[in-house]
C-alpha cells in the first residue's frame, strides 16, 4: 500500500516556529511516528508552497498512490484548481487539517477543495494525519446519510 | 474510559430506510462493532431527534464522560442553543457525520456547533466514529496551525 | 385510504386566539368537516409544538399513510431537521399553509421543508387542507413545467 | 360564474415538447377535463409569450371574471409590472405552477407576483389547475394564521 | 400580580458552570432574591431547554399571567416559532439578556423574537431580570420615538 | 452618586411633536420624576443634535461622572464616532432607546454603540431611563451567559 | 417644441382604479391639463403595457422630439432594454413617477432606468409630469454637483 | 408663503470650485433668480457643513414653514437623524439634488432621507430648485400609482 | 443548412446609432456578408424589441432550424422566459454578443440565457455572428473539461 | 503570424483523464490540427500548472505574439495577477473554456481576467481554440454595441 | 511650506486616556517633534470631535495650504460629506491612522475617504504623521502600477 | 540593518510598459536611489510573479532581516498562504502599493495580507517604498487609536 502525504504552503515551518506553541518536532517527526505504527505502508512525503506544484504533485501520484492526505494550507480557501487537479486524479484523497477549521476565522471555514474528497479531519493536531491513514484503511462500504 | 455516542434527528432510521443505500445494518451494528474494537471503553449511546432532549443528554453526560462523539444531524446547521451546550460541557466533544458535508446542498456546508467541538471528522460512513473513538484517545499535544 | 394531517406550533391555538379574525371554530371542526366530506378516508390529526416530535410523528406515519399534510409553522423556515425526515419516509407529503407566506415577512418566504414534499398549497385558510386531500387523493400523472 | 385561466410564457409547448415526460396531451385537453368537471363554470383559456399581453389580459378580464388562474411562467421571478396588474384588478388570483417551485433552481425560488394573489398552488402537474378552481369556488372565510 | 419567568436552554447550568464567572449561586437564588424585594408578586419559574416545551409552556401562562419575563438563550437568534407563540398570547413579555448581546457574535446581536416583545433589557447580569419586574410592573404610557 | 442624562438628535421635540401619541410632557417632566424619586442622585441633562457635540459632552463627563445614560438617537445606527467616545471615557454608560427597537425598520436594528456599552434597554417609553438609573445604581457582579 | 409622454404598464388604469383614491379623472385629463398651459408645445402621448412596444416607440420618437418624459412603471425596476433603448437615442429623457419611489417597498427603489436619463422627479402625482415638462423647457447650464 | 431653502455640506463652495464646470455664479445667484421669478414667496436661505445644524434648522423652521427644500449633499446617504429631523416637523419637505444620483457612484443611489419627504427632484442643476418652488406651490390632490 | 439569426432590443439601431462608432453599415450588411462566406447555408434574419416575440421565434424556428445564433441584447440579464424557451426546443442556440460582457457593468456580466446554450461568443463586434456560423457548423465532438 | 496557445491547470490531462468522455486524443492533436488547418500560422503551445508561471510566459511572448489565447482553466475564478499580466502586455488576448462557463458551478460563472481580454469564447470543446484563431485573424473593425 | 494637520473625533483625548497604552504624551508633543524635524515647514494644527467642523476646516484651509493631513478617526468609515469636501478642495490631503486598519474590525477596514486623497499611511502610530509629511513633501512624479 | 524589498507579479514590467506613464525608469533605480539615500541599510531586492515563490523568499528571509517591505501585487487581493507566511516570520512587514488601493476597482480595496502586517503605505508611487524605510527604522513606540 502506498500512501502520499502532501503538505502545503508554510506547513515546512513546523518545528521551527513557535515552538512553545506547535512543539520541537518537525514534520518529519511525524512522518516517523506514522511510518513505525504502519510498517506495512510505504509513506512519500512532499512539501510545497506552490499551487501550481501541488497540482503537479497530485498528477504525479495520483494514477498511482492508493490514497492520498492533503492538508492545502492557505490554498484551502482559495484554489479551484487544486480542487480541479483531485477531481481529475484517480486516487482517493482526504482533507486533512492540524486545527479546527470552524473555529477560526470565517474565511477559513469555506474549503473550496474539501467537496472533491471523499471526507475531511480537522482539529486534532498531526493526530489528523493518523486518523486519515485509518479512514484510507477502512473506507467503510456503508454509504453516508 | 467512558464515551457518549449521541446521534441527532433521523439517525434513528439507519438500517431501515433506503437499505441499498445504507446497507441493512442499523446503528446497533455500528455500536457492537465499536465494543468489539475497544472493549475497554465504555460505550454509552443516545439517540434522540429533539434538539432541546439533545442538550439535555449533553448536560446530563457532559461532566463525567471522557469524550463526546456528536452527529447533529440536520440541528448541525441551525442550533446556536446545542452550540452552546457543548460549550458549557467539561467533556470534549468531537462532530461526525457520515457524508462529507463539503459536497452537499450549500446550507449544509456551514455548521453553527463544530466552532464549538474539538474537531470534525465527515465523510468516511460509520468510520467516522471509529475514527472519533481514535481522536479522543490519543488527544495530540501538538497543537494545530 | 389513511391520512396524517400534522400541524407545527401554535396551531393548537386556532379557535380561541384572536377568534375575531380567525373564527370561533377549532382545529377540531376542520378534521369534521374534511371527515364528512370524505367519509371513505381515514384522517388521524397530530399537532406538536416541538420540532423533534413532529419529526418522531413523520416517523411513525411516514411508512404507512398514503399521504400527509403538513403545516409546520414557524418551523417552515428554519428546520433542517423536519426536511431531512420528510425526505427519510416513503409517504407523499404535502406542505400547507393557512396564509399566502408571499404576502408576509421576507423570513416568511423561505422554505426550508417544501423542496421535500410534493407540492406546496398556501394561502387559502383552512381549505388549504381540503385542497391538499385533493390534491393527494388526485396525484397527477402529467409531470411539471 | 367565469373563470379566466391564463398561461404565461413557452405554456403553448405543452404536449408538443418531450412528450415522454409531459405526456401527449396539450393544455386543451386540461381546459376541456376542467369543463366536463365543472360544467356550471365558463372557463376562458389564454395562452401568451409575451409580459405585457400577459397584462392586457389581466386589465381586460379583471374586473368581470369572478376568478383568475394564472400560471406567469419564467415571469414568475422577474415581473414587477405583471404583479402590479394583479394588484390593479378586482378579480381574485390564484398562482399556480404544474412544478414544485421549491425544489428548482434558487432563482425559481422567489415569486414577484405570488403577495399580490390570494394565493399559491405549487407541484401537482395539470392537477394544480383544478385544485385553483376549487380554491376560488370555496374561498374560505376563515382567515390565515 | 403574576409574573413568569421562563429560561430558556443551557440557563439551567447557571451556578454549576465556570463558578468563578458566573459566581456560585445558582438561578433558584436570583429568584429567592426576587420574591424578597417582591413580596406582593406571585413569581413562577421555569426552565427549559427544549424549543417546543418553552412554547408550550407560553401557552400554559400567557393568558393568565400579567407579564413574562423571557431569556429564550440560543433560541433567541433562530426561533420563528417561539416568536409566533409570544405574537399568539395576551400576556406582556419582556426580552432579557444577562449579557450584552451587541457585544458578542454577530449572530447572537440578531434576535427573532425582540420584534414580538414590549421590549428587550440585556447586558445587566441577574439584574436584567429585576429591571425587566420594574418595567412590567410601571407599563409607561408614553409612547416611543 | 452622579448620573448624566444625555439625549441625541430630535429627542428635544418630545412633547411638543405629535402630543397625541407622545403625551404633553417634555423631557423636562421625566428628568423631574427622576429626581424625585432619586434625591440622593445629582442628574445633569443635556440634549444635542449634533454628532460632534455629543462627543464632547462624552468626554466632558466621562470621567467623574458615575454613569451615563446615553439615548443616541438617529445616530445609534450610524456613528462610530460616538462608539469609540464611548469606549475612551471612564464611565459605565447604558444605552436606552424609548422605543423597542426590535419592532422597527431593519436598518435601525443594527446598533454601532451597543458594543461599547455596558447593556441596553430598549421598548419601555419613558420609563427605559428610570431602569436604567436602577441598572447603574445595581451594577450585578454576576457576569453574563 | 415635440414632447412625448410615454407610460408603461398599468398606468392606462388611471381613473378607473380606486377612483376614491387616484381620483376620477383619467390620464386624458393631465394631457388636457398640460396642453392647456403649455400651448406652444405638441404633445404626444403614448402608453404601452408592453416592455417591447415602449423601446419601439422611444425608437420611433427619440431622434425627432425635443424632450421625453418616461413613467416605465413597474419595468422601472428590471428591464436593461429599455435603458439601452433611453442610452441609444437622442433625444432627452426624463423619469417621472406619481409616487415617491424612496417610500415603498425596497425593491423598487432601485432604478435600471434613471442612470440612462437626465434626471428623475418622483412623488408629486400628476404634477410631475408638469415639472418634467418645466424641467425640459429650462435644461439648466449649471451642472451638477 | 415662506419656503426655506436648505443647503447641506460642501454646497458653499458653489461658484468658488471649478467654475468651469459649475460656473461662476454662487448659490445667492439662485437664489436671487428664484426671488425675481415668485416675489410673493419669502425665500430664507441656509447652508450648514453640520449635520446636527441641519437638524436644528429643520427644527426651527419646521413648523412654520410652507416647505422646505432640502439638499442634504453627502449626509443624503448616511443620515437617519436628518431623517428623523424631516419625519418630526410638520412642513413638507422636497429633497432636491443638482446631479442625477441614479447616474453616480453605487453608495449614492441610496437615499435614507428620501422615504421621510414628499418627493425627490434630481438632476436639474440648479433648476432643480425651481422645480421644487413649482412641486410645494402646486401640490396635487391626484395621489400616486 | 438552415440558420436563424435572431437579434434582441435595440439591435435593429446598429448602423443608424452613434456611426463613428459602429460604422455606417447595418445588420443588413452583417447579413450579406454572412451568406457569401457561407452561400450553402440558408439565413433567416429575424430582429424584435419584444421579450416575447423572441419566445414566439424561438418557438417558430427552435424545431426545424439546424442552428440559432441569438444576441439577447438587454434581455440576457433578465429574462428567465427567453431561457425556458431555449431549453424548449430543439435547434441548438448559441448566445453572441457583440461587445465583451465582462468588461461592461456589473449587472451586464451575468446571463441569465447562456446555460441554455451550447455555448456563447463574446467581444468580436461583428465577428462573433460568423464565429458562431463556424461554431454550428462544426459541433466538436470532444466534450469539454 | 504568431499565435502563443497557452493552457492553465490540469489541462495536461487531456487524453488521459476520463478518454470516454474527452476521447482519446490529448491536446498535441487540437494543435496538429490547427497546424493543418492554418500553415501559414506558427503556433507556439505551452501548458502550465503554476498561476506564476502563466504570468512569466505572457510577459515572455506579450510583446511580440500577434494574439495569445489563453485556457486559464481553475485561474479563471481566483486570479486577478494573470488579469493584471493580461492587462500589462501588448498582445491581444483571447479567452477560451473547452465547456459552457455558464452551466456549470456558480463560482466558475465569474470570470477574473475575461474583462482584461478583447473577447470569450466557451462552450465548444476544443474547437474554441479554432475559434479564438479566426476571431484574432479577423479583428472585426466594426465595434462592440 | 504650510501643511495643516487634522484630526478627527477623541483624538483629543491622547495622552490622557489609557497612559501606559498611548504613552504620556499628547498631541502637543508630536506637533512639536515634527517642527523640530521640519523647521522650514509652517504647521497647523486642528481638532474637533464634529463631521460639519471638519468640513469647514477643510474648506479654510483647502485652498491655501500646501498639503493636509487628515485623521478622520471614526468618520473614516461613515463620512460621503467628509470625501466630498476633500473632493472639493485644491491641496492634496494624506489620510493618517495611528493603527493598521486592516487588523481591526471588518466596518473599520472600508475607507469612505480614502479614495478621495492622494494616499493613504496607516498603523506606524504617531509617526504616521511624519511619514505623510515626508510623503507630501516628496510627491513622487512615478505614477502609480 | 538589512531589508528585504519583495515585489509580486507584474511589477519586474515597470520601465517597460507604458513609459509615458511609469517613467523610463525601472525598478532597479528605485533600489539604486534608495541606496543612496540610506548607505548604512543593506538592501535586498526580489521580484516574483510566482505566489509560492513569494512564500519561499519570505520563510528564507523571515527570520533575519530586520524588516521586509512587500508589495505583494496582484496576491494582496487573494493570497491567504501569503499571509500565512507573514504570520508565521519573525521580520516586521511593511505592505506598499504604488497606487491608492482605495480609488481602483472594488475587488482592489480588499486587502487579505494587510492584517499580518505591521502597517501599510499605499498610493505614492515609488515614494511609497522610501516611506517603508522609514517607517521600519523610526518604528514608532506610541501605540495606535
Amino acid at each position: 500500500m502506498k500512501l502520499l502525504i502532501l503538505n502545503g504552503p508554510n506547513l515546512n515551518l513546523l518545528g521551527i516556529r513557535e515552538p512553545d506553541i506547535y512543539g520541537h518536532e518537525g514534520f518529519g517527526q511525524v512522518i516517523s511516528h506514522l511510518q513505525a505504527l504502519y510498517p506495512d505502508i510505504t509513506f512519500i512525503y512532499r512539501q510545497s508552497n506552490k499551487e501550481g506544484e501541488i497540482i503537479d504533485i497530485l498528477h504525479e501520484f495520483g494514477f498511482t498512490a492508493d490514497g492520498i492526505i492533503l492538508n492545502p494550507g492557505g490554498y484551502t480557501h482559495t484554489s479551484v484548481a487544486i480542487a480541479d487537479a483531485v477531481r481529475a486524479i484517480a486516487s482517493p484523497v482526504v482533507e486533512v487539517h492540524l486545527s479546527n477549521l470552524y473555529s477560526r476565522e470565517a474565511y477559513r471555514q469555506k474549503s473550496l477543495i474539501a467537496s472533491a474528497c471523499i471526507g475531511i479531519i480537522s482539529g486534532f493536531g498531526s493526530d489528523s494525519y493518523r486518523l486519515a491513514v485509518e479512514a484510507i484503511r477502512n473506507k467503510s462500504d456503508i454509504k453516508t446519510l
